[in-house]
């Protein structure tokens, strides 16, 4: 029997995506979301209240990065979704993130966060709080990278959010092939 | 070191989203997209080229429903994304579906697929092939719901499209607490 839980903001599996990006004086920050996507061929859409340092400055700059969130990083990940930049201004060096500039967009890559999309400002919508990103390139140290260069995910180790539950669980096994699997029921 | 993999259109963990709706005769048909995500407190967007039926369908009717793909119909779930209902009217039939009309929107509801988002349509931009749409409910079945009433991952079994391998995975076990474990790094 089904329950109806109501009109709830869920799909599974909610990736976590760490945002950064330069305030006006080039200090980066970043932060931590689950409500976003890719909307197009090379864009990402996020939903991001105004009130967020970040959203303040991908205006002011009109770029930012997003790295995903992994295993190995989970507790600073976690922190910099916790904590706003507004209150703690060195939050990134708190979490024990360091940063380089992106060789594409006027924004910081976080340099322990092993996959990043670096991304220019297409629109932001304050009613709806929908940013919209197009990515102009994908970033990933190759030690999460397999012997085709393709990023390998029991390397990459990305984490998911449950919403419901307050967790983070880790993307597992692989269980079947794409554009395959289905075939047999042509 | 970091390579350069290009604009690509990639987020780890991406979701398996079961596009369900109706044609102008009442027949439902559904598609496989992993390209979405949620873009506010009770809104997802996709990427959906007004090629397919399923975006006809849904201008047509204003409504639609999201499943997510899981374990146990992983083959038949990659079968609904490889052929169209354009090709293959009785697609749904094929891929051993069965389907009840929601009880919020008009939009058939998959009875196999354990969980659902029940959409009304909001808006789609043809230039960009962005649509989105507002979630009105959430259904699960009361088999994938722990005690407390909520979504269990381990009774859900969702999976996860890795677009770089054409892989799905399942989403494993949980690693850690939100708005927990970062609570150490204050």
């Amino acid at each position: 029997m089904r329950k109806n839980l109501g009109a709830k903001p869920l799909v599974y599996p909610q990736p976590v995506l760490i945002i950064a990006s330069y305030d006006e004086n080039g200090t980066p920050d970043a932060m931590n979301a689950a409500w976003g996507g890719i909307c197009g061929p090379a864009h990402i859409s996020m939903a991001l209240g105004e009130r967020h340092k970040t959203v303040k400055n991908i205006l002011a700059r009109g770029a930012f990065t997003i790295s995903m969130g992994d295993v190995e990083h989970l507790a600073a990940c976690d922190y910099v979704g916790i904590v706003s930049a507004n209150d703690v201004p060195d939050k990134l060096d708190r979490a024990g993130f360091h940063t380089t500039k992106s060789g594409f967009v006027d924004a910081p890559v976080i340099e322990e966060l092993p996959m990043a999309l670096e991304c220019k400002l297409i629109s932001y919508d304050e009613a709806s709080s929908c940013l919209v990103g197009e990515i102009v390139n994908v970033c990933a140290d190759e030690k999460v990278l397999n012997s085709e260069g393709k990023i390998d995910l029991s390397r990459l180790r990305p984490i998911t959010f449950d919403p419901m539950n307050a967790a983070y669980h880790i993307v597992g096994e692989k269980v079947g092939n794409a554009f395959q699997d289905g075939a047999a029921l042509k």
